[in-house]
């Protein structure tokens, strides 16, 4: 297989990146110096080598924790659980948020094999049991999908016999749509307006 | 700056990938294995180091000569002109043409500072005048748009007094847009409706 093929059908195999896209990057790529698509295979390289789990919230970082989890300003008492790594910036992104965050790394759904044994839920409980100051809230920041709920509900369940208050963002969150995409103000206002689950 | 940043700015360069749409493809790379992240650079950087100009047509090869240029069983008596080395792949997808190619690199542009010098047009004109076989004829492949059209004209003054048939391809392309979107029928029917320069 040639090179060109070779890198198209890696290329294809990234979201939203089809065979004509894939060929119409590999071309720029080819029309550009080298020493710029040697830059990007090295960045590339570099991520895969050194981007790992915390080891405390299940966050992406180049550390043993990652750069919230290691600093010592922010807030132990406040866990805010997400479902993806990536929901994590745009919590940061809205710059209304400062305490510790916990990535289950999906959400339950057991239509897909997906349980509690396949999420960072363990791992979550632990840290709220094992807290060596008191885990005061835990922010349920799972999406406002039918899955979500549905985690949210299942942690609630397991969390408050623990003792913190849990809490859900406020409604304010386009029912369905992903954390990700929200704009930083629509995400601050939900941060803002959570609320004690009933 | 980190890993992470690093490469979505590498990214956030390549053409139709916006800082979000970089940041969305770091993090599904992270998500997923390593191995996978590894092969993509290696593809990327075996891309760089191995792909080269070939030395006769101007056209992307792993070799000295291109894939077309070496392989003995097309016509060297007819050249087709191209602006870019990706309208080489579009008009070899039509299996209409059995020539060779040859790659401008460009068209003329007086206003971005591109004239016949910026473009691989003595390499053409040495081409057609020392061919060991005659070139029968040069088909003008170049777009339809303005600069296309002008490149077209100053190359068929060039060329018909070295002695080839200078054809166009037949009007059927839409005007002003660019080779590479067109289907394969459209192209194929151009190519055979080519039509002699006035």
């Amino acid at each position: 297989m040639s090179v060109i093929d070779e890198l198209t059908g890696e290329l294809s195999r990234l979201p939203g990146i089809g065979s004509k896209t894939a060929l119409r990057l590999v071309y720029h790529l080819m029309k550009g110096s080298p020493d710029d698509a040697r830059r990007l295979s090295r960045a590339i390289r570099d991520l895969a080598d050194r981007i790992r789990r915390c080891a405390r919230c299940g966050n992406f970082s180049e550390d043993e924790l990652c750069v919230v989890c290691s600093n010592p300003r922010r807030d132990a008492a406040t866990l805010c659980v997400v479902e993806e790594a990536y929901e994590v910036g745009a919590i940061e992104r809205t710059g209304r948020f400062g305490g510790l965050y916990h990535v289950l790394g999906g959400r339950l759904s057991p239509l897909d094999g997906v349980g509690p044994d396949e999420l960072n839920v363990r791992s979550l409980l632990d840290r709220v049991r094992d807290a060596p100051d008191r885990v005061a809230e835990v922010i349920l920041a799972t999406n406002s999908s039918v899955e979500g709920e549905a985690t949210a509900v299942y942690l609630e369940e397991r969390i408050r016999p623990l003792g913190p208050r849990v809490t859900r963002l406020a409604r304010g969150i386009p029912v369905g749509s992903d954390l990700e995409y929200l704009d930083g103000t629509t995400l601050g206002e939900a941060l803002t307006g959570r609320r004690e689950m009933s």
